[in-house]
């Protein structure tokens, strides 16, 4: 495969992957002249494509590229299959203990948190806490051979395990803290280090109308919210797009940098939210009502569960970078798909600006001895 | 009075404005050495505390201070009275008028809306209008003589009458467009110039999940949600709080300032939200769920009723440079009133800046003729 124009990562589209019937099309398209195809497709696309040699070499139009499904630019980053544990199976267990940690997360909003501290403003609750061990519980009681990483309580388990639950028994403590939604229970589980179930709980309303609602997805079989399909939204263009993104706990080059984008894209879009749960800014990307979310320095249990129910809805999943993402990595752009290209194209001067301070996009967060497909 | 030593604006509190109580218990007060309440009294009040020359020149701890209403130190924004009207009636008419708005967004939530520009990114949708409709209607058929000032229409009525309506009727119109929460109904009343009743409803949840939340206030009768009475959080540091801020659609100066704001409050509080609604904003901190909301360039509509509401629950308000706030003005700051000076102390050199670049805090949006007590 030919490299990449300008991402570093891989961005491994080839012609031969685009739906037969779709080049065809293309091909037989002559009402569009030469030059016009020619700069729709620069718009936002020629930095990511990459063609075959052997390919014909023809030019896509922005009508016909919209045919594509759109997450089939990126690599899935889902996992082929659930494993020899049926899809079923895994998805009631992994809803179980997502819900059950939010059983205890239910029961302890609005009352006084016992907060400290692991810096000076990353809070840790007793719920953080209380809400792991239930679902380390469920997953226990189920599948006792399993590894875990929780937030709290770190790696857990026999790493020769194929399966690896990535638990955030509370996402968005801060919030969580000040009873301001939102904030979640997030249960993602690898097959070898690929999402392959996916549940998270998220918390809405606030005092007086708190409620939850369950997104839900298994690798290949669709992603849901409270039992109904979702999909991200379809819209193409920056300057019609609502954005997402956060900011960590450690103000270094990244979080400077961030800040950058927020302003770069505070001022090309409708605007760019700040809501301070990974997990729950992801679910709103899949249930369509924004249309992208980045951050960096993210941990696993942050992104196993949104990732997989963002693709399962339709969107792409890369690393700030374009490169082929995995839940270890320390970036993540999630999206609609169709305005994916574009932002990595608005993102690739602060890319480049990160790798001349010496940011690694790559792996950070890999238990050591768990065997992946990766 | 003395003037100020730094803000612009005035910043009227004169010791003999302390209730006695406080200041005779100071004076009293001999467990603290003169040189530890120095330290405390100057951290952040030094710059906003002012002296009136026959006052006797006692020194404020900070555990005194703590015990004196927090909107104490900050001129009131509510009216004196709701005037003629009785309060119950304006309040009656006031919530009514919210919810008769609320109920045409309710219809229009999760269908899809006929959007139209403003500007690039500045939307409009037939909710937006409809909305207004509606509560022009409830107004004119209770109050038919009062002036009122909506978003959509602008300026419609008698001039002459003391009353003056500000209707938002759909505030957060984007994140309606895109089914993001939050967004609000905001009516607010002013009684020759100042909010006398005020009622936001918010819509909460999203997708699946909507739901609303009832925000109502007068002057001088408290605040409520739902009919329960709210408080401000008591949150006095800088470092434990949640922020919420703003930016308008007009990237100028104060906008660019704004965004230097965002990344220095991220970096030393719990962080700052981003969220797309002020009047929603507003509430939150009447509520207590953050500490403290800003933003430049505002309008009447976007802040009438927040204001009287963040008053009315224990808040305080001022303009971004301190300044006595007026719902004419293009800048709010509203907090729990507990850090209310620090946060203005943290905000001065952006404040300086803008003043450099020809800023002004002041007037900017007041019907002519309309008469008030400012």
């Amino acid at each position: 495969m030919a490299k990449s124009l300008f991402f570093p990562g891989n961005v491994p589209l080839r012609l031969s992957q685009i739906p037969r019937s779709i080049s065809s099309h293309n091909q037989t398209n002559s009402s569009l002249p030469l030059s016009s195809t020619t700069k729709q497709f620069r718009h936002g696309f020629q930095r990511i494509l990459h063609f075959d040699a052997k390919s014909t070499r023809s030019l896509c139009t922005k009508a016909v590229i919209s045919e594509i499904p759109n997450q089939r630019y990126y690599p899935k980053v889902g996992a082929h299959s659930t494993g020899p544990i049926p899809a079923s199976q895994l998805l009631q267990v992994v809803e179980t203990a997502a819900k059950t940690g939010a059983q205890v997360v239910m029961e302890a909003v609005n009352k006084p948190q016992n907060i400290s501290y692991k810096g000076v403003t990353d809070l840790v609750t007793d719920t953080d806490k209380m809400s792991e061990a239930a679902i380390l519980d469920v997953v226990n009681k189920n599948f006792g051979d399993h590894l875990v990483l929780g937030e709290e309580g770190g790696i857990i388990g026999d790493s020769s395990s194929d399966y690896l639950w990535c638990i955030d028994p509370l996402d968005g403590t801060t919030n969580f803290a000040h009873c301001y939604p939102s904030f979640a229970v997030s249960v993602g589980v690898l097959f070898r280090g690929k999402p392959a179930a996916a549940s998270v709980v998220e918390f809405v309303g606030g005092p007086m109308c708190w409620n939850t609602r369950t997104f839900s997805a298994t690798a290949g079989g669709g992603a849901f919210c409270n039992g109904k399909k979702i999909h991200v939204s379809q819209t193409e263009q920056v300057e019609r797009s609502l954005l997402v993104t956060g900011f960590g706990y450690e103000h270094d080059h990244a979080w400077a940098t961030n800040m950058e984008l927020f302003k770069e894209f505070t001022d090309i879009s409708r605007g760019v939210r700040r809501l301070g749960a990974a997990a729950v800014d992801m679910c709103h990307v899949a249930l369509g009502i924004v249309e992208a979310y980045w951050e960096y320095r993210l941990k696993p249990w942050d992104m196993a569960a949104g990732v997989l129910i963002v693709e399962e809805a339709g969107g792409a999943i890369t690393r700030m970078d374009g490169g082929k993402f995995c839940v270890f990595d320390r970036s993540v752009l999630v999206s609609n798909g169709a305005l994916h290209a574009r932002l990595l194209e608005k993102i690739a001067p602060a890319t480049e600006k990160l790798k001349s301070e010496n940011f690694e996009h790559s792996l950070w967060f890999k238990p050591e001895n768990y065997t992946t497909d990766l």
